[in-house]
């Protein structure tokens, strides 16, 4: 039985994923997507020169000697056009934005004047050429390319969008994600308390890590240890673009998961990743099988996604479905989640930043490793003179869910670690809403 | 004129603002909400002692003297009851999950056995009491608190609250945000082109980043330079809970924003920030008045929250609106909100993690600074050994947006700052949509 080490197994994932075409979508709708297409500038901003302050636009050679009093022949407010051309010993009274008008080749501040009677003002020192004045086109050029093909759309992209008044964007398409928990010991969200079972948490944390990428994934339930009934849901979840699987691809005598899955058509690619936690992990394809006569069943749970009526079929290319084997334990399937279900999503909706975030932190207290498999510690993550200490969350046992609910980050200890001492510095990747901190971050 | 510095800016705001109240949402839709309310086990988990490997259960002391054969009198599986209990000299095949019999006080795995004829099995090494034994409640005791009120929603959490079966969820309530931009020069996404106008691109990269806080905002429209309709816009603004009105508030002859709000009985908490980009911008409060009797106007643009029908009248202690007065020009718009607003919406969540995550990273090059304000300078972050390098994306002006949508990072110039040194750590915050890397991060 082969163990991948786990950068070889997201090798093995990402060169088989891409992406599946594209649509358009309202700017309003667009967050979080990837521009498809190049997005091209529709006028010059500034379309001329103008202001960048409230004051007086000026020759700057009638200031060649320092002060002097300029006659005032105009008032320019932002948006309207100049009327006059400045001659020598004239100016004109000028807004932020508005255009400066001909013969002018510097803009003075007001607090730079002093205001006299007649139509005149004092200008009280000299200035540049070109002074607080913004460039025809400094901000953008008709016809350049603004954004390109492949950027992710961030709050600034959308304004960049609006200011070239793209309102229909065109972005990659989003895979469509189901998520199926197998085994005849689980508990349904909706289902009655029964003492011997375990409620079904693997699917909710899924459905939430799926979520915060931005795709509302189908809900497909729960298949019992019986061959029939999880090849149902099997042939049901290759429909979807993606199908995640947990619980039933260990070596167990009931996980008839991996050989229903392979009678189903998908070549599996690996079902085994040196990692702790995480080890079941698989991952296989199945090729050109027919996604366009799917007729989506009626979710027994409630669904984020209910109201989608399932599969798009959308890869122009090529008909296949991915499918993810996750471990039965929640903490488990998380964090395989974050190595390989996340990047390969991510791909596939043509994003090119595909890890998470790493910040390198100070070790807290010594950490066991035996070398063999890359480990996942859930650690919360302390400000501290030059960055963050990183402190375990407590009893990492695979079952212990509560210690992935406070993590702030996933340490990585190394396959071939021996162990870590603390004080060293090790990597952490940072965790979903960890986007935000306690601390206002350094000292302003 | 007076002004505040950010650190104090933001402390008045924290200042006025609290939460709304709380409701109740389903599981599928509580990610990045806050928990209003405790959440308790419902049961022990695992219900009973159960087996953390595919092996045997058995008595330590039959093999007190290393290997031995034991005699298996009954196979358990995940959600099956043990009939038995095991007496000296045998043992119970077991699954994964599966409740430890009577008698029994360890599991050896598969691996460590030997099978034999005659329902016999040998057992090839001495166990400790305990071993590969998970206790019953280890991961969780019934009645105990699992979850604490003002716990942020992530993937993890909703996990939990799926263990404890909570499918509705008490959260705090989310306020209600209304964006209005205003100004003769601006163009409307949806107006036709007029090359002497600006497009409006505040409003919609407002809109993004209200929505990466996971709140639908309302959008308003542009309100032009006209004492009543400004009037008009800014009433209709103050039915929501918080109103963002971009541009405006400068000290220019045609900026009326601030004395209609203060005739509508906003008092202004403070209209200038000794920052760079960003002032003018200014904070108020209307307390008091009637959000009651609110009458929704439809919506000039199209806006991702149309369907809502506008405000909801959710404060139970005391009725009152939050008016930011942001600038007009798109990046220090987008820096105020940052600063500003993102934290007071956050608060008003329930959320405790107010500021973005920071990085301590290294300057790429020198940053010229005259002490007085606090300057965000927009970068990127360049993995390096021991963390990362921030490099400028260039031009800063703070009407060049592209240099917004390219970054990743605002690094912080301290306002005393007589300029950074190339090599000097500065301090980083990360943006949307950064949470993720190119880069696989460490060495694994």
């Amino acid at each position: 039985m082969k163990y991948l080490t786990v950068t070889d197994a997201q090798a093995c994932i990402l060169q088989a994923v891409k992406t599946l075409g594209i649509e358009t979508v309202g700017i309003e709708r667009c967050l979080g997507r990837v521009l498809a297409a190049d997005i091209l500038a529709n006028r010059d901003q500034p379309p001329y020169d103008v202001s960048a302050m409230d004051g007086f636009a000026l020759r700057s050679s009638d200031l060649a000697h320092g002060a002097a009093t300029l006659e005032i022949v105009e008032d320019i407010r932002a948006g309207e056009m100049p009327t006059k051309t400045l001659a020598t010993g004239q100016c004109a009274r000028i807004m932020t934005g508005a255009p400066v008008p001909q013969g002018a080749d510097a803009v003075i501040r007001v607090e730079d004047t002093e205001a006299l009677a007649d139509n005149q003002t004092k200008i009280l020192c000299a200035v540049k050429p070109g002074n607080d004045i913004r460039q025809r086109a400094e901000s953008m050029r008709n016809g350049a390319v603004v954004l390109t093909a492949g950027t992710e759309i961030t709050p600034g992209v959308i304004g960049m969008l609006a200011m070239v008044k793209c309102s229909n964007v065109t972005v990659y398409r989003q895979p469509s994600v189901a998520i199926l928990s197998t085994g005849d010991e689980l508990e349904g969200l909706n289902d009655p308390f029964d003492a011997n079972k375990i409620p079904d948490a693997n699917s909710h944390a899924l459905m939430a890590q799926v979520l915060s990428l931005g795709i509302a994934p189908v809900m497909l339930g729960i298949a019992r240890d019986d061959p029939d009934e999880l090849r149902r849901y099997l042939q049901q979840g290759l429909q979807y673009d993606v199908l995640l699987v947990s619980g039933g691809t260990s070596v167990g005598v009931h996980d008839y998961v991996r050989p229903t899955l392979e009678a189903l058509g998908v070549e599996m690619k690996f079902w085994r990743v040196a990692m702790k936690p995480g080890h079941p992990m698989a991952f296989g394809v199945a090729s050109g099988h027919d996604k366009e006569n799917f007729m989506p069943v009626p979710s027994p749970q409630s669904s984020p996604a209910s109201g989608r009526g399932g599969k798009r079929s959308q890869c122009e290319f090529e008909l296949c479905s991915f499918v993810f084997g996750l471990p039965g334990n929640p903490v488990s399937s998380m964090v395989c989640f974050e190595q390989f279900v996340a990047p390969a999503l991510r791909r596939m909706t043509g994003k090119t930043k595909l890890y998470r975030r790493t910040v390198e932190a100070r070790l807290a207290r010594d950490v066991k490793h035996q070398p063999g498999r890359t480990e996942f510690i859930r650690v919360t993550l302390h400000k501290e003179e030059g960055g963050y200490a990183a402190i375990s969350t407590g009893a990492q046992g695979s079952g212990i869910l509560a210690s992935m609910a406070h993590a702030e980050g996933l340490m990585i200890v190394p396959a071939e670690s021996h162990g870590l001492m603390a004080d060293t510095y090790v990597t952490v990747q940072l965790l979903d809403g960890m986007s935000y901190q306690h601390e206002i971050g350094g000292e302003w």
